[in-house]
Parts: C-alpha cells; structure tokens; sequence
C-alpha cells in the first residue's frame, strides 16, 4: 500500500462490509476523503449508535432499538397468524410482497446440530411458549427451502402437533414472471407435487 | 421500509459510499448487525478519525495525516523528478506500476473553466513555484488521457517553457496484454504516431 498509515486503516476498515474487496475499499476510502467528508462523519455516527443500540426484539427477535418493536407494537396488524423466518432480511422480503398483514417471529437461523445450533439458540422454546398461550391461531413456517430450513420448519411442525393451532408452510414452486426451461428439476418437482385444479 | 427507524437510519448513512444502492446497504448494515457488531465499531472509529485528521501533505497535496506525506519525507526516493497526477489514486496507479523513483504532485482535479476550476483551485502556481526552486530536473505529466486532462498538461507545459526543464507527458498507445481488435481508433492513432524504430 501506498496511502498514508491512517488512509490504509480506513481501507483496511472498510473491508469489514459484506462485498467489499480491496479494490472497492480503496474506492470508498478516496471518495469520503475526497468528496463526502461529512457523510463520513454522519456515517460513523449512525453506525456507533447503531451497533451499540440495536438489539432483538423482546416479542418477535427481529432487530430493533426499541424493548419491542414497531411491527410488533403495530395496531393494525393481525395477531392471529405468525410467520417464522430465519432472518431480519426475511421479514423485509414477506413485507415487500405486501400481502401478509400477520406478525413475525425471527428465528436466529437454522437448525444445524454439527455447528451446535439447536433449538434453543434459534428461541424456538420462546416460540412455543407464545404459540401456547393462545393469541395465535396460524403459524406459517416460511423458513428457507433448503435442507436446513426445511428440518427447522419440520421440528417447529412436530412441537406443536399437540396443540391443534393450524400449521403451515409457504408453498413451493415455479417462481412467477420466470420461464420453465429454466427453473431447476427440484423446484418443478414441488410444482408439479402441489399442482391444483383449476375452477 | 420495514426496519427500526436507527437500522433505516444506518441504511440510508451507508448509501454515502460510492457504488453502494439500497439493497446493498440494506445487506451491509444487516451483515453488520448480525454478524460484525465490533467491526463495524471500529469502523466507524477509523471512519471518524480519518474525516478529521486526513489532510493535504503541504508538498504534494496528496493525502496523509501528517503535514508532510510519508513519500515526500522517504529518502529513498529520487527528489529531481516529479510526477504530476490528478487524484491521490493515480499515485497508487503509478506506484504499483513499480518503476517509478521520484516523488509526485498531485492536482485536486483538472482544469474545467466552466465549473470555476482554473490554475489556483489545483494547486498549479505552488507545483510551479517549486519546481522554479531547482531541485526538479524533469517533470512528469501524468494527467488523465481525455480533453480536460490534456489540457491540464498543455497548461502547465507553457507555464513552464521559460524554465528550461525537462517537461514530458506519460505516452498514449495500446495496452499491454490487449489485442489490437479491441483497442479505439483514438488510441490506435496515438499509438502509431508514437512508433518507435526497433534496434
């Protein structure tokens, strides 16, 4: 490196943000240095206060700086139908989709017992115990269609068997605007395995 | 938006960085959140240090934390050349270049009358006064190859025809590694009026 010792620890710094190689870092640290001094300085602010302050939410551990969160503290939402996500990312995904007036419940994750990820690190018991006191009448298990997210929306599926709340899981299939010849065997084999007949 | 109003606050900051869209930032300051909680402290700490402490070097205008640049101070570096550049990222592109001994000046920019950007705004009457001081031999002019850069060597050249020091500008020509097919008309022309005779 060429840069003063200070201009390489910002480089350096910036390198902490996810798609950020050296390249970009360097980039990103001539830019705020050259041209946007206080958009830097607001930037650290925010990202101080933000990293220090933001925490889970105590209802649905999804990210907040708030005890709870706006959705969860939302009047206008439905508190009969929860849907279980893996990350704060999915809640924005559902959201955006704009259909679901529902509430959320963030797991940490998924299930991954090699890594020692169970149950109890995800707050599936913090999950359980809400389910049980009767407020929610649906849960929709919109975990990731992966092998992981398929195992943790089978072990929620199993916990709550007994407790005759309805139980379900987005459906999988042909995504819309796209063309069959190009969607995978696996994902056809879920379309064609919940086709339905037509009115 | 559907996150907490301080994580669509850290959202919106890191949108000062170049490149960066809404998606993006939402994904890094998730990523930070999730994952980099003391990352992204310490960059926000090197982020606030830098903005107040990275300043011009009195010598060279790049950029450094010192009043004088640590290539300017270097004592290996040959002191009767200098070479000429745009923006401090040139001289990161000249120096992994790794041929080059002597020292640079780095203008803020290039001349562009329209903007109000003439001579004094790039520094140009305190490269002039020093290499009038005598230690400059010869003066690299490595200014960007488009109109407002070539003019910007024009300038200083004239400035300097009373000196009698060497004054030459980097050549234009075909890349190295490229394949001629690809390479512009322009700098096809630039490089054949520069051939030079083989041996």
């Amino acid at each position: 490196m060429f840069l003063s010792p200070l201009v390489t620890e910002l480089v350096e710094a910036l390198r902490v943000l996810p798609g950020v190689g050296p390249k970009s870092a360097q980039r990103m640290a001539l830019h705020l240095l050259e041209r946007q001094r206080a958009g830097g300085l607001k930037l650290a602010d925010v990202l101080t206060r933000a990293m220090e302050q933001v925490r889970e939410c105590r209802e649905c551990q999804s990210l907040t700086e708030q005890d709870v969160c706006h959705l969860c503290t939302s009047t206008s939402r439905d508190r009969s139908i929860l849907c279980v996500v893996e990350t704060p990312v999915d809640v924005l995904a559902v959201e955006s989709a704009g259909s679901f007036r529902g509430l959320y419940f963030v797991l940490k994750g998924h299930l991954s017992p090699l890594d020692g990820i169970g149950p109890r690190e995800l707050g599936i018991p913090k999950l359980l115990e809400r389910v049980r006191q009767g407020e929610v009448r649906e849960l929709i298990l919109a975990t990731n269609p992966t092998v992981e997210g398929e195992a943790t929306a089978h072990y929620i599926r199993e916990a709550l068997r007994d407790t005759g709340i309805v139980v379900s899981r987005i459906a999988h299939g042909v995504p819309m605007g796209g063309e069959l010849e190009f969607v995978d065997g696996n994902t056809l084999a879920h379309a064609l395995a919940g086709r339905k007949a037509l009115g």
